[in-house]
């Protein structure tokens, strides 16, 4: 397959900008295989994801943004670039439940997320025998003590892996906002009830406790409040009065993996933009 | 067919229940034609709802009670028991949007909801030309004076309808604790988010806010505390970023149709039984 | 709100559509609202629809085509333009079952398909109330008699009416070739199964003899092949083994008039393209 | 947890069964704590299943059926009993496509499936480093030669290690009859399609060709006319126009893993019962 390039854009709208950025492509020898583009009506705001095979096949990584820049400098949006040949490297964190983990690095073994996963980082040892089952380096560090001098630790290993972003697979610790702030926009979470229903540790008791017919997951962004990132997907299971407590949680499992893989996919996909603490999805 | 009795029945669980009332109905030359039970495992409280079909076609709604007498002071649970010719008279509230007030009339129309309405409340003028379509009184109380006076008149109404429940299809007004009392575990409501996301009146102003993926709508029985009763059915609709407000409502609609319907025949079929704030719902 | 002008475009695909369409949009002062593409990997075929505000209101059903000649002379595909004020005129064809029939009068009388119906057409008197009900003219039409007979009588009232397309509301006869030639790629069928499993008259029958554990129902664009039209929607029901034949029929009651609703108003939204016996449906 | 004792009885329908077998149960000091009954309507039969608490907790296997002899005797049904530490032995059979095996052997090493995997049959080599991983023997049996040969070979290894049941998992040969018939409603496959659509080889290709919306996996237990066994559970997913044939498979992989993985589990879970082509799932 030809190197492709991706471009992420956004800016308020206005008319021409479909054309003016297909024309810049166009010049560039660019062969358009994928547009999609979404008006978000109350504050007049446009976005777009544009992908296309490139001429020269050596430019992509390098040469990108260079060649986008006198297109940048005049519409004045936000524009992000992306080469199909990059792969982002990839933290997992967990603790002591493993199923998203496990569907993750299964999926990946198979070759279905393309993205590389250099380290597993976990405050439990439970998910040891896993990583080494797909051959994951795995760091365990210990989140009793002081949380600042564990985050430190953690910063620096993910700084000495080159780690691009971070997926917490059940990850059962508050980051600070100071962690959070640096991997702004680039922390996924798996929260396992459907958002914002039953915030905080133990939605299937919560929700077992209210007697609702059907329970779901989510997925977010990670911002310093507590489960109130912005929402990437959100799916859900029908279940009965004849499911107990345990049994949400197994029936959930299966809900919190698809949802999980689905946000990573997207993001390592370059479809995801954030807007005003909303995220849009390309398809 | 036939005319069926049936029993709801509840109690804490222990050995012999099936058999002692399977017994009862037996001697009575009771056919058993549906039997479904539930035992509640964390408190062990059993729930039981049979169906059978009585030998003498004249003893149902009269004699039914007195026939399980003898079971009942033996079992010392809770018995309900209802006859298969007795039908329900159930009186809608509605406001100003009314395509639950429409379902639940065309629905009745065309007898597939086996209950007599002969009554419909609303707080505004607008549905008065769908009651008529249908041929169902309407009767217009404001609601902009004093809650007291509007309520008796209410109340007055429904008791000289002899109302056995009420559904409030899209009604926008808050009943008191008294009203709420007085129809207790009879008073079926629909809410347009999926609860408990997004209590009270603008559910889909927050969802679109909140950047929710999927959004639903829940049927519940309600009680003072306002959203809070417990739930009879749920269902969801998955949305994307492109939905703006209005789109969410117009998405919604049909999922608030069909859940407020699914909810009123299993209450008029029998199948409902409420326990600590959950409600069981029989198949 | 403004007019607005709507263009389905398909041809083979090759770089420069996209600028080249926008552009001719922008030169003559249209401001894009809406725009999707999508190209079809394995022919290679590429499609668009656009919408548009046009400058000169008074402009667009006149003076569309002739204002978009320069381009389809050029790009050499297919255009079909719409402007936003034109109604299409529906006729609704119905025999004995008549859900599908009173959802869309229900859904159109609420103002939620926005379209004219100015003609029902029905082998059987069986919904006359119904149509008397929503005040639109109902023509019964025997079909017991020779199909050319009828099927003229039925042509010469349409024709009268002018009418655009033809939604058949659970119509049980079978149109002739003559006649589906004559409104192609406007005849749309509400099929009471999940197609292509159980084509023909007793869906409901056959998907209980096979013990299907979901069943479901398909929208079509009508072809003189019976029940092989091209798909425009479908959408399912998650049934168990309780459920018998009585159950099932009412139970696809709900997700037949669904998936019939989707695809009448996708046809009137100017969303939907047929290539290849498949259907690019637009969001 | 205590022992427990399942029973699944079925007979022709008649007044008294739920009352003597619970009487029987109760008479012997069993605590019943699942009960769930089901009258097929059409043709009167009733089926059941039921759990006990056993008293004498070393009488569970082997005297189980010695119990129920004066009961199975006298009510003249077919009675199947299980005891609840009885763990079945299962073989899974695979050939080049590996999700449905992956999904088996991850949720089986979590615990997550109650029962012995003590072989994994393949007709190719691909599935031994995942077979591997998780620690099961693998037996790669060529399917070129005669097939009379191979699956003597199959049925060697299968009786040497006591296999209970067969799982196909992805397995792409068609077992003969001599085969099917020695492992009669033991055998379950997963199909990668919404059966009755598109029996074969190649579903996704004729679900693209066919333009469907929503594509499914349906798991049923095996006969000898391909594809037409008694369907155990089927699920499925909404697809758009943009999905190519690859897309299909890739997004097909997760529905079939779900699908396959839910009837092996009702199976060992004893909630299944074959009549007349047609599966009771019980809850």
């Amino acid at each position: 397959m030809n190197k492709r390039a991706i471009l992420l854009f956004s800016s308020p709208d206005r008319p021409g900008l479909v054309h003016a950025i297909t024309g810049h492509i166009l010049e560039k020898g660019g062969n358009i295989v994928e547009l999609e583009q979404f008006v978000e009506k109350s504050h007049g705001h446009f976005f777009m994801r544009i992908v296309w095979e490139i001429k020269d096949q050596n430019a992509c990584a390098l040469d990108l943004d260079k060649q986008l820049e006198p297109l940048s400098s005049k519409l004045q949006g936000t524009f992000k670039t992306y080469c199909s040949d990059e792969r982002d490297r990839l933290a997992l964190f967990c603790s002591d439940t493993l199923h998203c983990l496990g569907e993750i690095l299964l999926q990946h073994s198979e070759g279905l997320l393309p993205v590389d996963i250099p380290l597993i980082i976990s405050n439990s040892e439970r998910g040891r025998a896993l990583a080494e089952k797909f051959q994951i380096p795995f760091k365990m560090i210990s989140t009793t003590d002081d949380v600042k001098t564990y985050e430190e630790e953690q910063l620096k290993i993910l700084q000495e892996n080159r780690i691009d972003f971070i997926g917490l697979a059940r990850y059962m610790k508050i980051l600070s906002t100071n962690f959070v702030e640096k991997y702004q926009g680039r922390i996924i979470n798996i929260h396992h009830s459907f958002l914002p229903s039953f915030i905080g540790r133990k939605p299937y008791h919560e929700a077992y406790e209210r007697g609702v017919k059907i329970i779901g997951a989510t997925s977010h962004f990670v911002i310093p409040e507590l489960d109130l990132g912005p929402i990437i997907e959100q799916d859900v299971l029908r279940i009965s009065h004849a499911f107990d407590v345990d049994d949400l949680i197994a029936a959930g499992r299966e809900v919190e993996k698809k949802v999980f893989l689905f946000a990573l996919k997207k993001y390592v996909e370059r479809k995801l933009m954030i807007h005003q603490g909303r995220v849009i999805v390309f398809q």
